[in-house]
């Protein structure tokens, strides 16, 4: 079995760069409003694990031009505060209470707050882009924020569907998830001069990482432990969103067990629920099915690199890939 | 007394382009998603003044170049689109349940889907500037929601504080209000190729009216007619909003009276609260004062008009702050 590389050596390429990315962000979202700079403090004292601004600025840095990577520094952030934007606002959605184990802005101020400090992260986010001036990166933001929302739509109007099909559910997190993560390596490229044929490899490696990345912290929210993953346990099924683990299971089960897992999913048993639903999923292999789908999209992801000669880059790309299926968090 | 202008002859030098804003809106917001679709379709069925296409187009009706100002109408479509975003996530914030007499979408659906077709609608709209290739239609937009954003914020944090001076009172309007207002002018005037100084008079123009706009939206809301208005009345007050009659009552009335005005204000009451402030109101001059100070904008904008010949469009904008003024929705 592989060991699980750290994260900070798969980031270790594009170090310097990324221990300026808290700066960047906080320059960014500067402001003379007291409120808004309270919930930004808040909300960024506690880093995430910087995936998008890595995978931003590794794309970049198969241009080998550090003084072009160096650039890319506010618009690496600016993916972060995008995706901080549209978390802060699914936790208004989702109800959530907890994010990177703290509370979450709705929950420590108000739904109102919160609707409007994601409002301007998005607009400032926005802001950064537009400063590069590059229409192809301007136009691909514009388009995948459309498509995140879409994806975020979707998933709302499917929720407590208990006939939602793969298909669907792959649709779901290609939008709202993976075609972020895709934009975040294609814009790096795009701004590293890379070739078309190598953007476009790392655009097709960004989506299916991303499609990994999706499956497994959906299977870590029922398999996950509490304080490693940072969220809530569980809080997919208790906002009535059906994800991969789940969606096999209900695909296996027999009509009657059927009625008793929807009835077990709509109740409010909390723990109780969650390992019921566990147990059942890995007696059907439905955590493992689902494990197994992230890997493909792995090795996708990885057949794409095939294009760039070994580098640093590379390589950390490569890892980057187990440490998304290895990760507890 | 000046007699009301009516709004449909305001716009008759754009009204054939403005004839097109529906379908332009609809067109922009396509998409083969149900849910998005149902709610885009609910809101824009119950059309409202347009004031913010008009401006727009009107601020291009000084270019007398026909091509020039049908090709600005998925821009001024593309206004009231986030426009309709900031009315949806608004009504969230004030929990308002009536907006141009019918459900607001977090009333009839919920917050989740107003967080999220709001979001839809703001990057739609992005996208719709950022597709007319004008680096200064894009700037100006960005800065104006950052700025729209700002003043929301800052209104969120002011709520329920009695000391509120008249200063900030008017920049919270001039950021959440008057800005978008100038921003759809001076756009006009911008895409209409003006000169520099003709597109800071309409900037100017714009700004002044939006400040009286605002005002008088804020004194409707004690004094309007709940149907004409389309709106619930003494919403403002409901959401712990200080507007300009309030302010300027809170600051006459001896300190005893003030504590009974804040108890009344803090209050559950509904129509009876409406009517005890309203009538101190009217009894200290505090609703005439406000009108006076819309007024007293209306005149400002009214100068900034003098750098253009007499014209239809002219004609229009001098009407337009009589009917502001005058306007009972």
């Amino acid at each position: 079995m592989k060991l699980k590389p750290a994260l900070d050596e798969i980031y270790a390429p594009v170090q310097t760069c990324l221990d300026q990315i808290e700066e960047s962000i906080l320059d960014i979202l500067s402001t003379s409003n007291e409120l808004s700079r309270e919930v930004i403090r808040y909300f960024f004292a506690n880093k995430g694990k910087y995936l998008r601004p890595s995978l931003c600025l590794l794309g970049g840095a198969f241009s080998n031009n550090e003084t072009t990577i160096r650039a890319m520094i506010p618009v690496a952030s600016a993916f972060e505060i995008f995706h901080s934007a549209t978390l802060i606002h699914d936790d208004i959605i989702d109800s959530s209470y907890l994010r990177r184990n703290m509370p979450t802005v709705n929950a420590k101020w108000n739904a109102q707050v919160a609707v409007l400090v994601g409002d301007f992260l998005h607009d400032r986010a926005l802001q950064t882009f537009f400063g590069t001036k590059n229409d192809r990166v301007v136009s691909l933001f514009l388009n995948t924020a459309c498509e995140v929302c879409d994806g975020e739509i979707l998933e709302f109007k499917e929720k407590n569907n208990f006939n939602l099909k793969e298909g669907l559910y792959f649709e779901i997190i290609r939008k709202k998830t993976a075609s972020l993560l895709s934009a975040c390596i294609e814009t790096g490229a795009i701004l590293g001069n890379l070739s078309l044929d190598q953007t476009l490899a790392l655009k097709n490696y960004g989506l299916y990482l991303g499609m990994a990345f999706q499956i497994v912290d959906d299977c870590l929210d029922f398999t996950g432990d509490q304080h490693a993953f940072g969220k809530t346990l569980g809080s997919d099924c208790d906002a009535g969103v059906l994800t991969l683990p789940l969606i096999r299971l209900v695909s296996l089960v027999s009509e009657d067990k059927k009625s008793e897992v929807f009835q077990i999913f709509k109740s409010s048993m909390g723990r109780e629920k969650l390992d019921y639903l566990r147990n059942l999923m890995m007696e059907y292999g439905a955590i493992e099915y689902s494990m197994d789908k992230a890997r493909s999209f792995t090795e996708k992801a990885l057949l794409e690199l095939q294009v760039f000669k070994q580098s640093p880059a590379r390589k950390s790309l490569e890892d980057l890939l187990d440490y998304i299926v290895e990760r507890s968090r």
